[in-house]
């Protein structure tokens, strides 16, 4: 009997209605005879009342209390959604991350999964039973409740997904799939029909905003496959495997962005071995986590190096990069908090030469200033003025033939 | 050093601003060099709203995902304490119940704790930590979460109390002590300093109200002293302990009283042996707590037999009763849904007559009918229509000199 994990966010489970909406799509799914696990968060904006609650008692966040605070919300998501699929005469049972267990590291807030014990949930299975899971959350090694950050009910998900060995992990959103660009952004984008994990872990990690990254990450590792699903109206979604035809490959899957980005440069940096691990072993140890990084050649005996990190993230950075430079003896720490990042992503653009060229050329037509630029195999990243960032992004789509051209539309049939 | 384990109930940690009360609270005791174990309810009306969500998905309460749905009400209490506690500078650390852990039985919503591990908590006194655990709930031996039913938290501080074998357990609560009679019904009714807990067990069981008798019945179990406190104002409050100086025992400690009995007879019940059995072990399997059983003699080969019940429970214990009449071959069972049950209680009573004699004649001179009368050494129970529950509280109160004489205040002095 197939296995399939199904997952659906806070928007999906927002409200009681909702939850019962969720119930009897759960219940169809049971009767054409699969195996279900499905994994919840918690209603939408109940984590932040919690937050706001805990706010009012402490300023600080004591990280490891915080997260015995939030984990309650998915745990009421999880037990409503037991007892109406019970009303609806489909056997089920909850658990917590803890229950399950779901073992990760000790990072209260950012944690990550490290191992997931599968024998209750196989024993249910074997019950005919439909397993509910918390979202987001896990049990250190020495017993206290973890949360993994936003958006890790994804990656709990896919994590489950990929030790039950699951035919599909099925991520139900409030968007009908992956696009070409944020519809947001550029009205005419259109729903993806497949994409390759490596190009969707670009998309996420960039800002495409419709999967965690370490969810992305989780599944290219195990080779899990992920459609993304509107749990508000029917579709095929879109299908994230690790390979796709090759006939069907696009050059550009997509144009992704990020508006939060802030850079920091450092200057006059002794140009000699280990440095770099002397500016960013800090900056790891304070769990900050950097983006782009680019260092210049100056040409004498020192070099400048300069980073990107989320704008919630910078003031923490810079008063970390200040206290390294002294230590270094470099020249000066400079930052920008205006900075966006664009990237065009597509697995086709390996066999292609010219897509960097083409991107650059788009850009200077529009007058926008490139200020960074970071590149992978499958990625093309340029960091541009915040006030440039629809132009860019909505100048790219259209230049790399997103908007209507059919030969980009993928054309592999639904799997399901 | 001392180690104390401190309970607040719902309306204690009622709101942010109560539990920053009670942080304060905490704090300041901490300071005195005690070590501190705290339990905590769910915030006033949050288990009820809780409820109230699980009633609007399912018409039915699966038990096993109630108890998921409502636990979470103390696991938020405790990580806002816990929050507040580190924001005041006192190190401290909360538990859910499945995190001590609790070891519970299977009896969801009604479950009994069999075993309680203590190193966690242990190893955190240890280095000067305010341990903080959620009242209300524990784990079944298959890792399941479950709670002890209304009141249970009482039961998780004294169990707490006797496992690390604590030298107080202090009961906060909104009433600041135990008193001779419910002061809402009684307006002149006086605080007990002391009280033994096999009175409190009598009065806790017949509807005093102030602590759960289940926790009660632990702490003479285990030789806790418990004193029950207000939460909301400083005083001396009741001490419970299993031994009180012979010299200050009054002869009646209270008068106790429930208005929601319900009574049912079955009549023409066959006289042998293994009957009773036959009629109290479908009711016992149900989980349906009988209080009071008074069996009559006929005369003939047959038998009546009453009993009383939450007035709750009365419809499934008729029916109940309506099958084992039939398997048994009775003639009918009558029900009554108007009992009240008063009670006078006080350990004094085993070695003086006349105080049976002296409370039914208080209350035949009030035109009050006795319908059932049920004892123990040391207390005697009476039924009566629950229209005369005010009536005769008060007149008991009066006759046996509760309201004023100061020869029935017990003086011993607080120990602190």
């Amino acid at each position: 009997m197939a296995l399939i994990v199904e997952k659906f966010g806070g928007t999906s489970v927002g409200d009681v209605d909702r939850i019962n909406a969720v119930a009897d799509q759960v219940a169809h799914t049971k009767t054409s005879g699969v195996q279900l696990v499905v994994v919840l968060s918690a209603m939408a904006g109940e984590t932040n009342r919690l937050l706001d609650l805990g706010a009012r008692v402490s300023p600080a966040s004591e990280h490891r209390e915080i997260d015995v605070l939030i984990s309650t919300g998915e745990q009421v998501t999880i037990a409503l959604l037991a007892l109406a699929l019970e009303a609806r005469g489909v056997r089920a049972r909850s658990y917590t991350g803890d229950q399950v267990r779901i073992v990760t590291d000790n990072v209260h807030g950012k944690a990550r999964i490290l191992d997931i014990e599968t024998h209750r949930i196989e024993a249910d299975l074997a019950e005919d039973r439909v397993v509910i899971v918390a979202g987001f959350q896990g049990q250190d090694l020495e017993g206290n409740i973890t949360t993994l950050g936003r958006g890790g009910s994804d990656t709990t998900a896919v994590a489950l997904a990929a030790a039950l060995n699951a035919g599909e992990c099925r991520i139900f959103t409030d968007v009908d799939g992956v696009y070409t660009a944020d519809p947001r952004v550029v009205p005419n984008a259109r729903r993806l029909s497949q994409i390759t994990t490596e190009e969707m872990l670009e998309l996420a990690s960039v800002g495409a905003k419709v999967l965690q990254t370490r969810a992305v990450e989780f599944a290219g590792k195990y080779g899990v496959t992920i459609r993304v699903l509107s749990s508000f109206e029917e579709g095929p979604g879109t299908l994230i495997s690790q390979e796709i035809d090759e006939m069907e490959q696009p050059l550009i899957s997509g144009i992704a962005y990020n508006g939060d980005e802030a850079k920091l440069t450092i200057t006059g940096v002794p140009d000699e071995p280990g440095v770099a691990s002397r500016i960013f072993g800090p900056l790891s140890d304070a769990h900050i986590n950097v983006d782009m990084i680019i260092q210049n050649v100056t040409g004498d005996d020192t070099t400048d190096l300069t980073f990107t990190v989320h704008r919630n993230e910078f003031a923490k950075a810079k008063e970390i990069l200040d206290a390294t430079a002294q230590v270094l003896g470099a020249s000066e720490v400079i930052g920008d908090q205006t900075l966006a990042k664009v990237s065009v992503v597509g697995v086709g653009m390996r066999s292609h030469a010219g897509i960097a060229a083409r991107m650059f050329k788009t850009l200077a037509d529009e007058g926008i200033n490139i200020q960074l630029i970071s590149t992978s195999e499958i990625k093309i990243s340029v960091g541009i003025a915040d006030r440039y960032l629809e132009l860019a992004v909505r100048s790219l789509h259209r230049v790399f033939g997103l908007d209507e051209s059919p030969e980009h539309e993928m054309l592999g049939p639904a799997v399901d």
